[in-house]
């Protein structure tokens, strides 16, 4: 019996602001059908969890299947796969935005749950969002004890490893800004930063003057626009500015560049984009030390899921913009109740 | 016999244009006299050549003596120095905007003029401006053979030693962006770049782009603002700014970030501010290249000398913001017919 697939289509352009709506909106909804017949070299999916990343809004190119990261499970698998997946194994895959997905073997990565970690870890804390985290953090903000440490996005999956991260390296104050009273409360009492800044107070740069009596020696940028200048000008001699990621700026239909840039000079800034990609090959490591700090509770993670099945996942993606958010935002398109054999493992 | 010195005094605060008149302009003509008596610990130099440099207008802070640097001649020697130095001694100081100095020995460094070289150049290539290319391209640019290099305010005095720099170090293009018809065949015919492109054509940023058919790798900027911006939408993977300056915005009341700012993550840049004086460990290495490329003609010198005495400070100033020079921009306070020895040693 051919399967009942549904998807969401990237089909109009946003105008700048994603539109969440299904009738004429920025995504369609699609059914297409899985034909019984597995291709050999093939294995099929049932996706459970969508990840949401800021990282998104650029991938709004082509007009076919939203792209996009997700936790699934192994329903069937070909004739030519039976030794490396069997029905029932967790993958991590770009299989965008449906319900069922065919998988070439390299495209579908199995997830291997280290003990006192959770298949989802594999899209948080051990997966895109983690190692961003981690190699930002450390390969280009290179926190030294004793440093004073600023993430922004900090209660965003990213952010929150990453402020998790610069304390287990020793940093002498880390501080976060988040955009509610919430977050802030939960970086804090949660996570151990010592400071939190909601940016969306009046005083927010008072606030991060008092929270930054050092100034700041390294900068986790996730947000861009004005925060980054604001951080721009308490900017320590020597820092490094570790550029992740700018959502402030990307549903901007004119993007700003930070004002207080002169102080790249004066305070001899390092300010260095990257994209995890391309630290492809020291992942092995970084997960093995991410999993350790996970398992000693040096690092908590945390999950906002969205529930509402796919039809949620645009909406979700709008609440991600406006930063609903605590920690790694996933759509839930099928509940692990749901999931073969899911209750011995999840 | 006392000498009567006349110096320009940072007076009014600029708003925000520097005003060159000498009645409550920015700055005013005030005279002092030197008593006869030298103090043991001093030497009394006379001011040749002022050195004009973009950073001065970060200089207008405290309201006394223009602080400048400047190629003077000893006149005098107080008892405790004469083992140090002679009458007729040329040294470079940051002397101020006056025509006389009393200096004391670290306020005076002798100049060392290396075989085909000559007393100005420690103010040019063999001084802060050639120091400042040196660094900012080797230690900051790291161009390697078969790079494209592209440099603002190339016909500046950093500027033009910066992209010839990048030359001696095997750059597969240099390009040069500057103010002029003028400028830019200054730098394609006498200073060997590979291209240059006058910014006040209509079509630069087309010319830009055709100038960088690999992109660019290597960005070394003095100006900032919209050239700053150009740059970082034509940047390479992994290339390297190294920020020098941003004379497009010292004057402005409302500085500007670069728009383009998001190019620093998708293309990995690293943009890193520097100040010479960082790496003042490194100058006698930095020295002996630059005067060793001086003497070979690997890299050329170029002058631009206002006349005019000391009341013409002001003004070219407000020229060198304005793009007037070809070079490095000095003030001749006092020829060098007047100077001692003088035709023997200039």
């Amino acid at each position: 019996m051919a399967i009942s697939n549904r998807q969401l289509i990237y089909a109009n352009t946003p105008s700048p602001a994603i539109d969440p709506s299904l009738t004429n909106g920025t995504f369609k909804l699609n059914t297409t059908s899985i034909p019984d017949q597995i291709p050999n070299d093939k294995v099929l999916v049932r996706v459970h969890y969508l990840s949401l990343d800021p990282a998104m809004r650029q991938w709004l190119t082509a007009k076919r299947v939203m792209r996009g990261q997700s936790i699934a499970q192994v329903i069937a698998v070909g004739s030519g796969l039976q030794s490396q997946y069997k029905v029932g194994d967790w993958v991590v895959a770009y299989s965008g935005w449906q319900e069922y997905c065919l998988l070439g073997p390299k495209e579908a990565q199995k997830v291997v749950v280290p003990p006192g970690c959770q298949p989802t870890d594999a899209m948080s804390v051990l997966g895109m969002t983690g190692l961003t985290a981690y190699f930002g953090m450390i390969e280009v903000g290179q926190p030294k004890p004793g440093d004073t440490v600023v993430v922004s996005g900090a209660a965003g999956a990213t952010g929150m490893v990453a402020g998790q991260i610069a304390k287990v390296k020793g940093a002498k104050r880390v501080v976060g800004i988040a955009g509610s009273a919430d977050k802030c409360e939960f970086l804090v009492k949660e996570l151990g930063f010592d400071a939190a800044i909601n940016y969306k107070d009046k005083d927010w740069k008072k606030q991060l003057k008092e929270a930054t009596p050092e100034y700041i020696d390294v900068y986790f940028d996730n947000v861009g626009g004005e925060i980054l200048d604001a951080c721009l000008a308490r900017a320590q001699k020597d820092s490094r500015f570790a550029i992740c990621g700018a959502i402030s700026q990307y549903n901007s239909a004119k993007p700003q560049g930070p004002a207080s840039f002169m102080n790249v000079i004066s305070q001899r800034i390092t300010m260095k984009g990257f994209i995890v990609f391309d630290y492809a090959k020291k992942y092995d490591i970084a997960l093995k030390d991410l999993s350790t700090w996970l398992t000693q509770g040096k690092i908590k993670r945390k999950e906002h899921i969205i529930r509402g099945g796919l039809e949620a996942a645009p909406q979700g993606l709008v609440s991600l913009y406006e930063g609903a958010n605590t920690g790694k935002m996933m759509v839930e398109v099928a509940p692990v109740s749901e999931a073969i054999g899911a209750k011995a493992k999840l």
